[in-house]
């Protein structure tokens, strides 16, 4: 009978990792075209003339910058953009101060300036804010700032490699977003999107699983391991720093399938983060499952009725409430959930005030109640 | 006089802006000094008529592989070398093949080869045991594979470009690790270990607070926020990420201080996950604060007595464990706090047989009882 309750599980499961693997094989399809299409694009002779040896910066943009997201694509590549240009602009103006000077000085300027421009960039890389959003451009411009001082002291091209470096750049940041957007383009703000309705749908499930595992081991009085459905639970709480990654990229991306402009994606993070507060409550449950039951048979046939109702409109609750953000409609069951949960409440204190075990259903209430305070 | 009053506000900002502040700082001047170091060895005539253009991969592989950790600099180090030689020496096969066919054939085996190993690679970077640990070798790998090949199209001195650019590599990466592990090191497996003994002093005070917040409440009958202590468990919840970076990087990490070659970062990982459960738990007890308390007070007071004992040799059990850990010494107070926790289980039930309110702290018992079990 177990057997069958995970069959549907399993095969849901595998629907999920198949899709998953789908894009991963779409993904290196994507990237080995991307590189071919930039090969072939800096051979071409005009263009070869033109650039000459700095094509290679073409085939580094792309290698750099596509990344699995489309959001992440775009602001690696914008990150990489802006970070050069100022590296470069500030690189040729040290460049030409120290070669005005010139002599020993030269020297000196040279090595005060990557001094200071390297250790304030690298220091401004450990700040939370910049570094969530413009990591890789501080390290693109101290890049860029060192080569260009650097190779001003040899040589007095340093504008003309400036253009050059920054036309190859662009070239290859244009056919990756070409490929990355156009062809099968994989959206952060999707992922999140679906996720925040798989976990909706998990924590209903568990609940499930938690009040039939609770209620078959006391008619049985075997220990069977509920790990399975606490594991859910689990994998839920160590989503928040994967979510925060999903968010920061579908804020890059533009406006796409149901996602306008400005989409509220911190609404998304807020979810989640009362979602994992639900799913702490739920794996603290797993202590009631452990806990040897030494109440009388009666006792437990009078809570075993409200609270498998109980469950069951909570995980209703859950479903609908997964199912319209979803579908991106507003939930129109909304009245009707709050009143079932006001009712489900009542009920379940009205069972627990005889019996000593109502704890497993009140604080399951009363965090579904707060879940939907913050919700609505 | 000035200098005098001024040492001791000096003194208490290095206290308040901890450790991390001063170790950031110390990581920019140090990325700093190591970039003007390899900018100028680039710069010395012998070597700059040797390597020519080449130098600025000595700059590229300091500025991409300087991390703030030690372990992680090395990490990047040796996962650059490989991929640069492994890229390389597939680069030179596949171009002098290519070169070997001639004409249209050329191009085919390019494009083909290019599109192989690119897509290739990048399916390896997103299998999870290899992204783990050499995401960034796969990337290395993908860029001078390519960068071989298209330059290989043009001239015959792939040989020559791959040995010079492994040689400017080897330079960068041996200054990097020398001014990495020479001065003021940033171990990740420190951090690690000082992070672990910091979790049970945090998980402590926050059994502490939140028994002082229960049993306070009840007298004075006022509504007060507890949201401080929790805080502290919620933040604790989500270092699962951080954690696990971190042993990556102490994996890397050679000989230094107390610990040893293959140190068991695994166990830290995984009294980590312990740690996290028991938050989980003590999270769950928040219910227990917003549940209106209608209980007799004389019932109150007959679990107050124990509930405290309970909770002070918990927290007296967490900074023990805590501290042996810190000092990397065998806990010798073992048995006794097993003997401790058991006589506070006993004590603990008796003392809730006959109220409605034990439930507050059955689940904690258990869950000591079994975070014990799974430490000795």
């Amino acid at each position: 009978k177990f057997h069958c309750s995970l069959l549907p599980i399993l095969s849901f499961l595998k629907e999920t990792k198949t899709k998953h693997d789908m894009r991963r094989f779409t993904h290196c399809i994507k990237v080995g075209i991307t590189l071919v299409l930039v090969a072939f694009l800096s051979l071409l002779d005009p263009i070869y003339k033109q650039l000459g040896e700095n094509a290679m910066w073409a085939i580094m943009t792309v290698v750099v910058m596509f990344e699995f997201y489309a959001g992440a694509t775009l602001s690696k590549g914008l990150n990489r953009g802006i970070g050069t240009m100022l590296g470069g602009g500030l690189g040729c103006l040290a460049a030409t101060i120290a070669q005005e000077i010139g002599g020993i000085g030269n020297a000196i300027v040279i090595g005060t300036s990557v001094f200071i421009f390297s250790a304030a960039a690298t220091y401004s890389r450990s700040i939370p804010s910049i570094k969530r959003q413009y990591d890789y451009g501080a390290m693109i411009f101290i890049l860029t700032f060192n080569l260009v001082v650097v190779s001003g002291l040899h040589a007095d091209k340093v504008v003309h490699l400036a253009r050059e470096r920054l036309s190859t750049i662009l070239m290859g940041f244009v056919v990756c977003i070409f490929t990355s957007f156009l062809f099968f383009p994989v959206w952060a703000g999707d992922e999140l999107h679906d996720s925040l309705a798989t976990k909706f749908e998990e924590l209903a499930r568990s609940i499930e699983g938690f009040l039939e595992e609770y209620f078959k081991e006391i008619s049985k009085e075997n220990q069977c391991n509920p790990s399975f459905h606490f594991s859910c639970c689990k994998s839920l709480l160590h989503t928040k720093t994967k979510d925060e990654e999903l968010a920061k990229f579908a804020r890059w991306e533009p406006w796409h399938g149901k996602f306008g402009f400005s989409y509220p994606w911190n609404k998304y993070l807020q979810i989640g983060e009362v979602l994992r507060e639900l799913a702490t409550t739920i794996l603290s449950l797993k202590g009631c499952l452990q806990s040897p039951r030494q109440s009388s048979e009666t006792a437990w046939q009078s809570i075993k009725e409200p609270c498998e109702a109980a469950g069951k409109s909570l995980a209703w609750t859950l479903r609908e409430l997964g199912g319209s953000i979803k579908k991106m409609r507003r939930c129109q069951t909304g009245d009707l959930i709050v009143s079932k949960l006001k009712s489900m409440r009542v009920e379940l204190s009205m069972a627990m005030s005889p019996s000593t075990l109502g704890q497993l259903e009140n604080g399951e209430g009363l965090a579904i109640a707060n879940f939907m305070f913050s919700l609505m």
